[in-house]
This record gives structure tokens, sequence and C-alpha cells, in this order.
């Protein structure tokens, strides 16, 4: 599973590239996880359902019925925030696209599982404990799709 | 969906109820969720996944890698026995299926949130808070699969 | 830390059974956990407080607020009553009064654990897992406060 | 309450930091709640409770043992990094020092939650969403501390 976070709302440059990555990804057997609501959660699993994937919402709320149309399993976890450390520990390798606070705290918590980070136009860390990963920039969805790839098939990803 | 829960271990005739009960679930469009792990956990995904149905896995660990072969979708939390209560949430009906402790623990969160209990040779609670449901008692998995039907389907199961 | 579990709202009698145990744990040196609320988790930090004790109340909300006026420290989760699991982790032995559905997973929660329940009043089990405690019954507050120092000090409660 | 967060291991500094502050914080009477282990964690903790303060330790994992020895009340989560939400839904306001990605989870989750974060060389964020807070930056403990009790007894803080 790769999880693609970011922000609710998104801007359409957001919503065009989460989208266009997530219908990279089930030709490549891979599924999306997100946190189930609007904005790059949406695109994203409204991309991977049109490429034949299967999307994972894991929502704040206890109500699966707050889910977006795109997402086919629904997590309702009723845990509020708390919930964006789940959508980390379902997937191996976390998308972020722009985002606010929320997205920061899922790149803080991969980063610091030592799950590989995928950014475009989203935060700048500007420390980086030592031995530890940063985010990978990308420049487009197909960068990211391949990103994605290199971090599932190898050891680490510089 | 639709969670079963029950004990693993479990015994034959345990495996045995889960699995006939899962199998009928998808062609009414029900998903089965579970804990992820053996015993009458893998045998309900076993049967849903025979029956063309979707499978969710809400495991107590972090490690995605634990789940039964028959999960389609491993939920992953790192949460160890709190996960029960995911496990509830992401459900509209609970089956039990014999069971220990952590059985009754998810019976007793989904009674509590006003969510049907369905009980195949399970726990008999000799208290039922005033105004709410208590376990609804099955002896086959085709009258299970009816309950479960007729749960959806209503307000409320006498 | 010893965990005091029953019903909101609860009966006079509940109230003061949970209000005299606790007035006896202070002089053993031991705190009370709750879940902040009110009924017998109210009378229990009354009791506590009342002895010069120390209480916890791990809240369902995010609101500190909603504690009950004797939870000296008050830990608001937002996790709804998953937050009965924590309760149960923050304590080595639970004593449950009376009660309803969450108290009853409260109580299996802690007997999946292996820590020992003491009960007044509350449900009765009908099963008892291979090699696991069940509920220690108690008649009156000091039995209880006793069965709990017991607990504390042997490896196993029978 | 105040969080206080940072790394574990820290350096000499950023604990004389953690300890000086929180041992300014009983005074204005205010506890202390952190992660519950080492560097920062233990650095803050020693302080408030050197001061007579209140200490708690949210604790990664189920063991009360693995608290710092200046936590009072040890609150075992067997959540792991999840607890960092926790962390922060207990106080009112984060106080971060120094620190790696657990922090900066924590950070997030602050503002997203919109409280308010104080910082001492921490992490330094390069967005700000429209309408949210950023971090404050304080140069001393004393600064932290008033920083701190603006905080609570305002509205906003700029």
């Amino acid at each position: 599973m790769v999880a693609v976070v970011g922000g609710d709302p998104c801007t359409e440059e957001e919503a065009d590239f989460a989208e266009a990555l997530a219908r990279l990804l089930p030709e490549r057997g891979l599924g999306v996880v997100t946190g189930g609501l609007g904005g790059v959660m949406e695109a994203a699993c409204r991309g991977a359902r049109e490429a034949g994937g299967l999307t994972v919402g894991i929502l704040p709320g206890a109500n699966p019925g707050a889910a977006n149309p795109f997402v086919e399993v629904a997590v309702p976890t009723g845990m509020g925030e708390l919930r964006n450390g789940l959508v980390v520990r379902a997937a191996e390798v976390v998308v972020a696209v722009g985002g606010e606070y929320g997205t920061l705290s899922e790149i803080a918590l991969a980063l610091k599982a030592g799950k590989p980070v995928i950014g475009w136009r989203t935060w700048n860390l500007d420390r980086r404990p030592q031995g530890a990963q940063s985010i990978i920039a990308v420049t487009s969805a197909e960068e990211a799709a391949e990103k994605v790839g290199q971090a599932l098939t190898s050891d680490g990803v510089s």
C-alpha cells in the first residue's frame, strides 16, 4: 500500500497531481491508502479507482459514510487526528502532496518510522536527524510513481 | 461490513461455522472485517474470499505481514488489543463465534455502541442494561447470515 | 495504580462502594485511575481524593474540562470508547463495580491482559478460558481493598 | 498542563533548557506532560519535580516501568508513536526543544489542533497554513515560561 497524503481542500494542481500519480499505482500492483476525506485524499482515490486499484480510507470519525465516494474500504476510527498515524502505519511508502499541518504530522511520523516519503510541492524540512531519510522531492507524477517503485524494491532510497 | 470475531486458536467446529457464515456474505454485498490473525478470523476470511468477497484485517501489530493469507486489506495498527475497538467500529454488525476474553471485549464494545451482535456458542451475558440489546443467539451459519441481513435492513433487531 | 470501573450513572449503593473502596487505597500507596466521568468513576475519585490519593481520569473526549471535579490528572484522549483499553493499561489491578457494556469491555480487556479483576455486583462470566483468571468476587469495600493488596504482592491471585 | 517535547537523546544544552523551563511552571500552577522517556522528556520532568510540580508521562509502550524516574503519573499506552497525539491532546500549550521527527509530529499535531507551540532551537517550518499559527520562537527558558503564561491567558498568541 502507498499512502497519499495532502490538504483538504487542495488546489486544482494538487488534485491533478494526486489523481495522476494514483492512476499509475494499480499497474504496479499497489493500492492506495488515504485519510478517506476530500481534497488530495479524494483525488488520489479517484485516480486509483479509475485505474482499477484498491482504495482504503482511514477516517477520523466513527461514521463510514464520511468517506469520499472513491473509497472502497472505509475504516472509521473515531480517533480524530490520531488516525494520521494509522494511515502511515498502513503504508510502506508515503507520497505527500502540498498539505498543511495534518500532512506535516504524517510526513514526520513516516520518517520517524523509517518509511520513505516522496514529496511534491510540500513541506521543506530544515533539519535531518543523523542517519535518517528526508523527503524525496519530485517534480511530476511519473517521477513520483517511479520513486515509489524504487522505494519498494530497494533497502534504502537516496 | 460485518465483523466476525472469535478465538485464535479455535475449535474445528468454530472454524467451520465461521467459514460457512462468511461464504454467505458476499452474495449479500457484504465484506468481512476481522482482527486479521488465525483461528476464527482466518476461517472467516477464507470463507469470504472463496465466495469472492472482500476481507479486511485490522491487526494488533505494526507488521502487515502478520495477517492471515486470506486478508485482502491489512490494516496494521500497532495498538495491541486496543485494535479490538477498531474492528467493531469498522462493522455495522458483529458475529461472535466462541471466543475468549478478547472476543468478549469486542461483544461488549459493539453492544455499547448499539450495534447488533449475533452469537454462536459464545458468551452468555447475565445482565442486560436497560434499553440495550443483548446477543442474538443463533444455531447455524444460515441463521446467522439471515440475522445479519435483518440487522442491516431494520432499525432494531429483536 | 488501581482502575475503578463501573456505570455512569450508577446506583447509590455502587457509588458508596466505589467511594469506600477508593478511600482505602491511598494508605496502601495506591492511586486511582478511572474513565474520568460520573457515576462510579466520580465516586471513586471522590473517595481517593478525600483520603489524599492521586486520581487520574482517562477521558473519551478531547476536552479535559469534561472530567469530574475529583480528577487530579485529566488525560483527554479523543478516542471514545477505545479509551477503555487505556484505562486498563494504566492499571495493575481493576475493580469493577456494577456496570454495563462499557464496564464489561474493561473487564474483558483486563482479563485478556492477565490483570486481576475484582468485582462487586458486576457481570458474572459464564466462560473461563483455559489457564486464565476470572473475576474475583467480593462483598465489601474492605474485602476489595484487601484483594487489591494481595493481587499486587503476589504473582497470582486465586 | 504544558507538554514539553523534544529529542531522546538530546544535547546538554537542550536538557538544561528543558529543566530550567519546567522548573518555572509549578509556580504558575502548571503541570508538565511528556512522552515519559529520556532526553528532553526526562529533563523536563526532573525540573518540574524539583519545583514541586506534577509530571505526567504518556508512554509508547505498555509497561509503566519504562517511565523516567521523575514521572509521577505514568500512562502506558501500548500505541507506539501514536501516543504523540495523546501527549498533545493532554496539553493546552506545547513547548518544543530541539527534536527530531517525533517532535516534528507533535509540533504538527498541536498546530493542527490550534494549540500554541513555543519552540527553542527546534524545527523551522517553511509553510504557514492560512489563518493558522506557526511556532513561537524563544531564546531562553524564562521567555518560554512567559510565552506559556501568555498563551494560557489570551485567546490568541501572536
